[in-house]
C-alpha cells in the first residue's frame, strides 16, 4: 500500500528505505470530514478540527514515556480540494474520532514515491505557427507542481521578457533552508513545502532540505518539462546536445514540495494539492505514484476531484509497472492520466574497423573519448568478458569484443567487468536492448546487435593487424533505428484497477531519455570505477515525464481557450491524438516484441498540441457527471460521500461518462460468448460555424459497431449534437484484447475526431 | 642547427623523432641564385634552374645502388620572396654548382617545428566602437598561415556572413587526400601544402596526411586565433567557456602546410611563404621556430625580406627559449617578433571544506566531477603520497590530502600515483606554479599552496569526521589571483643573437592556455590512467599563440589603414603598446620572480588593438631602410646578396633603422664605464589635421638622455619630422639591464607615442 517509484533512476530506489515507520504509539491519519455538519459554534473548519483533537488529548502520561511520547496532533488541514485534516492518533483517538460528528473516514498515511527535450520538436511545436503562438506560449498559465521542489537557480527557470505574475495569483514564495523570496521570480511564482506527515511519521528525522529547494532532481526536471525557459547549448554530457525548452515555455510555475529524501507521505502530496487549488493554480501535474486502488481511499483522488470541480485540469502518471495487463493503479476519472513513449533519438557511438566498414552502435560513455586505430581484440577466453582478473591479461591499449551469450555474463556485468581491467575500450555484442534505457556507460564502448556483430568478430579473428576507432556522442534522430513513438515497456497499461469502464491511460507523451533541468549536484554518470559526474540537464525516463509533457499542452490549451473545461481540455487532446507513428505505421509496444500497442498501452495515441488546439468536436464533462458516475459505482455511503463530500447529488447514477472513449468489458469466467453494450455521447461543436460530420468506423476484431446517427449536422459554434454506439462482441476464455476507433469526418473540412473503442477484460487474470 | 618547437604540449615533441636524417649518397641544399644573371635563352627561372640541375646527374651508376641511388633533383623553385631553389645533391654536385653562373650560397636544409578565446575581450576588441567595427573586423584583409594546415570542418572556419572573395585573390584551394576543393570557402580562401624537402629528407617515408588538412592542430589552432569566425558555446572541456572568435573574424585566411608528421623542413617553410607572396596574402603569420642565427642564412628571415618589399606584413613567434637573456633567435628586423604574455584568467576548483572553509584552487580535471561531502584523509605516511601501491591502502571513497616537500615525489607524479590508486579525489598541497601551465589533471582534484594547506591540514588531523566537497570547471576572469598580463616564462628574451641592435621581440600578445580550434581527433586530455579524450577546442600555449594574435591585429590595421607599410602598421602597434597589467602597475615577468618586465621580455608591451588604430604618430621604414641596415651588418657581399638578392643598393649603409625604439649596447668585457649613442628618428603625423607633440623621457638608470628638438610641431597630416635622441648611459662589468621610454604627448589632444629604450649587453654571457 505504499508510493511507488515512477522514474526509473536507481538513485531513487535507495528512497524507499529511507521510509520510516510510524511510532508504534500512534500513526498519521487522513481524516475525511463532511463541512456541511460543523457546528456554527466554530469559526473555521480549523478550529473545528483542532478543537476535536485537543479534545481526545490523554491526560496521564508516564514520565518514563514522556521522552517518546507524542501527543495527538493536528498535522495538516485541509478545505480546498478536499475537507478534513491529517493527524497523529493512537487506535483509540482514532476510534472516538470515528465517533464524531461529521466524520466520514479515516486512512492511515502511506508514503510516496515519484514517476523527462527535443521533445516539442518532436512533437511539432514550432515558433512559426500553430499552437505555440497561438497561445503565446501558454502565457499567464499556471502548472502547479506537486513534486520533490525546485532547484531554482537552474538557467530552465530564467524569467527574462515574461511580464508581471497575474494578479489573480494568491500563492506564495515560502522561505525556508536555502530558499528565501528572491529565489520566486516571474517564471516560479509560488514555493511552499509540506512535510508534516512525514514528520508526523518519523518525528526524530532531521530533514536535510528544509525548504522548497529540490535536492533530488525529479521535481526540477518535471517542472521544466512542462515550463522551461529556453535555454541554448545544453546536453546530457554531450548527448541531446541543443535548446532545452518547456512545453508550455511562457506559462508559470508554482511548486509544491511533498516528496522528501526523508520519506513522503500521501498527507503531504494531498497537503500540496490543497494549496495549489486554494492559491489558484489552473493546471496540476502529479508525477507521484502510489499503490491505493479504491477511488474512496485515494487521497490524490479526493483532491484532484476538488480541483476538477474548480476548474483544473489534473495530470498524473500512469506509473511504471508495465508492460502487464491492468497494471494503471492511477486510473482517476476525472484527471488525465499519461503513458509513456519512446522519442526519435538515439545515442550512439560510431565503430568503424580498420577495413572502413562502419557500424552505428549504442553508447553513453559521458565523454569525447579518444579512440583511434587501436587493436581490436577478439578470443573465445577473453571474449566472455566475465572476469576483471582475465581482462587484466589483454594488453590494455586495445579495444576487447566481449560476447553476451548464455555462457556468459549478462551485458550489464560485462560493462562492470571491462571497466574494472585496465582495457582501453570494448565492443559489446548483445540483443540486450535493456541498455537503451540507461544513461550509464562508465567506459569507452558500444554496444552492436549479434549480426552486426558476426562481421566483427570475422575481421578481428582473421587479422592480428585489426584495428578500429570509436566515435562518441552522437546523437541520432528520426525514425532509424526504431520507430517512434512506441509504448515504452514499463508505462502502466490498463484497464484501471480502480474503475475499468473508463479508458486509462488516457493518452501518450514522450517519457523515455528526456532531457530536462535537474540537480545540479546529483551524480548521474561516471567514469571508470570511481568517477561521479553531474550535470545541470539529465537524461530520465518514466512516465513521470510523460505526465508534464501532458501538463504543458493542458497549459497551451487553457492559454488559447481560457473557457474550456478540463474536460474539454482532455478530449481535445484525445480526439487528435496520433495513433501512427513516424514510419505513418500504428504505433508499437516495445513492452510487447514491437506489435502494434493498443489503446491500454496509448490511451487515445500520442498527443498532437497543433491539432488539439482546433478539434473540431469536444466531448465535455461537467463536476455532475462525475458525480453520476461515482454514484454508479455500488460504494457505500461513506466510501461515495469520501470523494463527493456532503453536498452531492445522486438522482442520476451513470457509468456512461461522456468521456472520448469506449471501453466494452468482459469476463473471461462468463460463459456468454456475445455482449451488448450501448453508450451514449454528446459532442460540442467547437469549430467556427456550422459543419457535417460524417462517421468512420474501425471495428474491433470479432465485433459489431453500429452509430446512429451517422450524420451530425451544427449550425453553427457550441451547437451539441448527441449520438448512440452499440458494440456487440465476442468474449473469450483467454485474455484478448480487441481494438478499433470511430472518426467523425468533418464533411468539407479539415476536422476528424477520433476515440479508441476497446474490447477488454476487466480484471488481471491470476 | 634544428627547428625548434614553439609550443609547449608534449605531444609535439615526438616529432622531433621522426626527423630522418638524410640519405647518405646526397643532401637537400637551398641554393640562392642571383636572377639578373640569368642566361636570356631560359624562359624561366625554373627552366634555367632545371637545366643546371640536370647537366650535373651522373651518368655512371652501378647496378647495385640502383634502389638506393638517388639522382640530383630539382625540388622546390622560389621566385616571389625568394629567387633560388632547392636540390637534392651529392657534395660533388653541389661543388659544381657553386661554380654555376648566378649561384650565390647554398645551405643544408633544415628542420623547423611550431611554437600556441576571451583573448578578444582582454585585448578590449568589443563590437561596440574602436578597431573592430572601424576596420570591418579585418573584412577582405587575407592572412596567409604557414603551419600544420588545417582542419577545415571546425565551426571557426564557417563563412557565413563573408561577402565574396577579393578578386586580387591568386592563390588557389589545392586538391589532396580528404581535403578537394569543397573544402574552402569565403574564410579558408586557399590551401597549398608544401613537403617535397620532408621527401627529399626522407625519400621512404609515407606521408600520413598528403594534403593541407591539419592533422596535429596546431595550424588549426593559430589560423583560428587570428581570423577564426564567431562560434558559441565552445570551451575545453568546461573550462574557458563562451564564444570562440579571432582577433579578425571576417579576414580571410590562406593556408601554406609546411608541418608535417614525418618532419619539417626550412626548404618546404620556405616554397610556402614564397607561394603566400605570390598569391597575394597581406599578412603572413609564422609560428614557427628555427634555430639559425645569422639572418643571411635563414630562409625565413630572407623569404620576409622579399614578402616586406612587396608590402606584407609578417608577424613571427619570439620562441619558447625563455626566461634566459638574448634567447630570441628569429630576431628578424622587417618582421614583428611577438612574445608571449598571461591572460587574466584561472581555471579552478573550489575546495570546501566541512567546517564551511573554502578555497579556490587549481584544476584542469577535464569533467564535472562529483566530489560531495567526502570524508577528508590526512595522515603522514599516506600524504606523502609517494606510492600508488601504498595510496591503495586509503580508503578509496575519501579526498586524500597530498603534500608537496623535499622529501616527496613533485607534484606531476603525485599526481600519477595517486590518479593510479583507486582513491576518489585529491587536495595537491604545492608551491609548484608549472602546473599551472598544464592541461592535464587526469584526477579530481586540486592544488593549493602551503599556506592554504595549512588550514586545510589542521583541519583533517583534527577530526575523524572531516569532509569536503569540490567543485570543478570553474574559470575565474580579472586581476586575481596575479595580474596580467605577466611575460610567460618561457617567451625567449632579446637582444636577438642575429643583431641585438633592434629590439626583439617588438611586441607581447597573449599566448597562455589560449583556447582556440584544433583538431577534433586529438587526445588533448585524460581521466584516470587509460582514458583518453579529444575536443573542438584546445588550450595551448606558447609564443605561437602569440604571433597570430598580432597577425589578427595587423590584419585589422591593414583593413582600417590600407596604405600602411608594414613599418607604419608595426609603429602603431608598438607605440600605442600598454606596459601597464591590468591593476595598473608596470608588467610583470613570471620567468623573473614577477619582478617587472623588460622591453627585452615584453618588447614595447602588450598589444593595445583600439588604441594602434589611431596612433598619432609612425615610425615608417621603407624596403631601402633595411636594405641600408643589412649593408651596415659586416657581412661579406654574398651574405648580403643572400638577404638582398641581387639589385640592390649599399651606398648608404646605416644601422639606426627610423624604428620606434632604441637599443644602447654595452660590452662587459670593455673597460670603458660610460658610452654614447646618437639615434635619429623620423615620425609622421597620422591624426587628423596639425598637431603639435612635446617630449616626455623616463630615463633608464645611470644614463642621461637628450633629445632635439622637445616639441615636435605639424601643420597637416602626413608632414613629417625628425628629431634626435643621445643617451649617454653607464655600462658594467656584470649583465645589468636598464630600461626607460621616451613619449611625444600631443598638447591639446590623445596621442601618446611611446619607444621604449634599452640599455644592455649585446651579447649572453659564458
Amino acid at each position: 500500500m505504499g508510493f511507488q517509484i515512477q522514474t526509473l533512476p536507481l538513485v531513487f530506489l535507495a528512497w524507499l528505505f529511507l521510509i520510516h515507520h510510524a511510532s508504534s504509539q500512534r500513526s498519521t491519519y487522513i481524516i475525511h470530514m463532511d463541512k456541511s455538519t460543523m457546528p456554527k459554534a466554530y469559526s473555521s473548519c480549523h478550529h473545528w478540527y483542532s478543537t476535536t483533537i485537543n479534545s481526545m488529548r490523554a491526560t496521564n502520561v508516564k514520565a518514563s514515556d514522556i521522552h517518546h511520547y507524542r501527543e495527538a496532533k493536528l498535522v495538516h488541514t485541509y478545505d480546498n480540494a478536499f475537507h478534513g485534516f491529517t493527524a497523529v492518533l493512537s487506535e483509540d483517538e482514532l476510534e472516538s474520532l470515528r465517533n464524531s460528528p461529521g466524520f466520514i473516514s479515516a486512512h492511515k498515511d502511506k508514503p510516496i514515491v515519484p514517476d523527462t527535450t527535443h521533445t516539442h520538436k518532436f512533437l511539432g511545436l514550432n515558433t512559426a505557427s500553430g499552437i505555440w503562438p497561438e497561445s503565446k506560449y501558454g502565457e499567464d498559465v499556471i502548472i502547479g507542481v506537486v513534486d520533490s521542489g525546485i532547484w531554482p537557480e537552474s538557467p530552465s527557470f530564467r524569467d527574462e521578457g515574461l511580464p508581471r505574475i497575474p494578479a489573480r495569483w494568491k500563492g506564495t514564495c515560502e522561505a525556508g533552508q536555502e530558499f528565501n523570496s528572491s529565489h520566486c521570480n516571474k517564471k516560479i511564482i509560488g514555493a511552499r513545502f509540506f512535510n508534516k506527515g512525514d514528520l508526523a511519521a518519523s518525528p526524530d528525522v532531521k530533514i536535510s532540505m528544509n525548504s522548497t529547494r529540490d535536492i533530488y532532481g525529479h521535481g526540477t526536471h518535471v517542472a521544466s518539462i512542462a515550463a522551461g525557459s529556453r535555454v541554448e547549448g545544453v546536453s546530457f554530457f554531450g548527448y541531446a546536445p541543443g535548446t532545452a525548452r518547456g512545453v508550455a515555455p511562457r506559462a508559470r510555475l508554482a511548486i509544491y514540495k511533498v516528496l522528501w529524501d526523508e520519506g513522503a507521505y500521501e498527507s503531504d502530496a494531498l497537503a500540496g494539492i490543497d494549496q495549489a487549488v486554494a492559491d489558484g493554480v489552473n493546471v496540476l501535474s502529479i508525477s507521484l505514484s502510489y499503490l491505493t486502488i479504491d477511488l474512496y481511499e485515494n487521497p490524490i483522488a479526493i483532491a484532484t476531484f476538488g480541483a476538477m470541480e474548480k476548474g483544473i485540469l489534473v495530470s498524473v502518471s500512469a506509473g511504471n509497472r508495465g508492460p502487464n495487463f491492468a497494471t494503471v493503479l492511477e486510473g482517476i476519472p476525472w484527471a488525465i492520466i499519461v503513458a509513456s513513449g519512446t522519442v526519435d533519438r538515439w545515442f550512439s557511438g560510431e565503430l568503424t574497423l580498420g577495413n572502413g566498414v562502419s557500424i552505428t552502435g549504442w553508447t553513453m560513455f559521458p565523454a569525447r573519448a579518444t579512440v583511434r586505430n587501436l587493436p581490436l581484440v577478439y578470443n573465445e577466453t577473453l571474449s566472455a568478458c566475465n572476469s576483471t582478473e582475465v581482462l587484466r591479461e589483454a594488453p590494455s591499449d586495445s579495444i576487447i569484443i566481449c560476447v553476451e551469450s548464455f555462457e556468459t555474463p549478462e551485458l550489464s556485468d560485462q560493462i562492470t567487468y571491462v571497466t574494472e581491467s585496465n582495457i582501453h575500450a570494448a565492443v559489446f555484442v548483445s540483443d540486450d536492448t535493456g541498455v537503451f534505457r540507461s544513461t550509464s556507460f562508465p567506459l569507452p564502448g558500444v554496444v552492436i546487435t549479434p549480426k552486426e556483430g558476426k562481421d566483427v568478430i570475422r575481421y578481428a579473428s582473421r587479422s592480428s593487424q585489426a584495428t578500429a576507432t570509436i566515435q562518441f556522442q552522437h546523437t541520432i534522430l528520426g525514425a532509424k533505428p526504431r520507430p517512434a513513438p512506441a509504448v515504452s515497456t514499463s508505462s502502466s497499461r490498463g484497464p484501471a484497477r480502480s474503475y475499468p469502464g473508463i479508458l486509462k491511460p488516457d493518452i501518450m507523451a514522450p517519457g523515455v531519455l528526456i532531457l530536462a533541468a535537474y540537480n545540479p549536484n546529483t551524480a548521474l554518470a561516471s567514469i571508470g570505477s570511481n568517477i561521479a559526474l553531474s550535470s545541470d540537464y539529465n537524461l530520465e525516463s518514466g512516465t513521470s515525464m510523460a505526465c508534464p509533457h501532458i501538463s504543458g499542452v493542458a497549459a497551451l490549451l487553457k492559454s488559447a481557450h481560457p473557457k474550456w473545461s478540463p474536460a474539454a481540455i482532455r478530449s481535445a487532446m484525445m480526439t487528435t491524438a496520433n495513433s501512427l507513428d513516424n514510419t505513418r505505421k500504428p504505433i508499437k509496444d516495445m513492452g510487447n516484441d514491437y506489435d502494434a500497442a493498443t489503446p491500454l498501452g496509448m490511451g487515445a495515441g500520442q498527443v498532437d498540441p497543433n491539432r488539439a488546439l482546433d478539434p473540431g468536436l469536444i466531448y465535455d464533462a461537467t463536476p455532475q457527471d462525475y458525480v453520476n458516475l461515482v454514484c454508479a459505482l455500488n460504494y457505500t455511503r461513506e466510501q461515495t460521500q469520501a470523494i463527493l463530500r456532503s453536498s452531492y447529488n445522486c438522482s442520476s447514477p451513470s457509468t456512461d461518462l461522456n468521456y472520448p472513449a469506449f471501453v466494452a468489458l468482459y469476463d473471461p469466467q462468463e460463459t456468454r460468448t456475445t455482449k451488448t453494450q450501448r453508450f451514449r455521447r454528446t459532442v460540442t461543436n467547437v469549430g467556427e460555424g456550422g459543419a457535417t460530420y460524417k462517421v468512420k468506423v474501425k471495428k474491433p476484431k470479432d465485433s459489431v459497431i453500429t452509430v446512429s446517427p451517422e450524420r451530425l449536422v451544427f449550425r453553427k459554434k457550441n451547437e451539441k449534437r448527441s449520438y448512440a454506439l452499440t458494440i456487440r462482441y465476442k468474449t473469450y476464455e483467454e485474455y484478448v484484447i480487441n481494438h478499433g476507433s470511430i472518426t467523425w469526418i468533418e464533411q468539407n473540412g479539415n476536422h476528424t475526431v477520433r476515440s479508441p473503442i476497446v474490447v477488454t477484460p476487466a480484471e488481471p487474470s491470476g
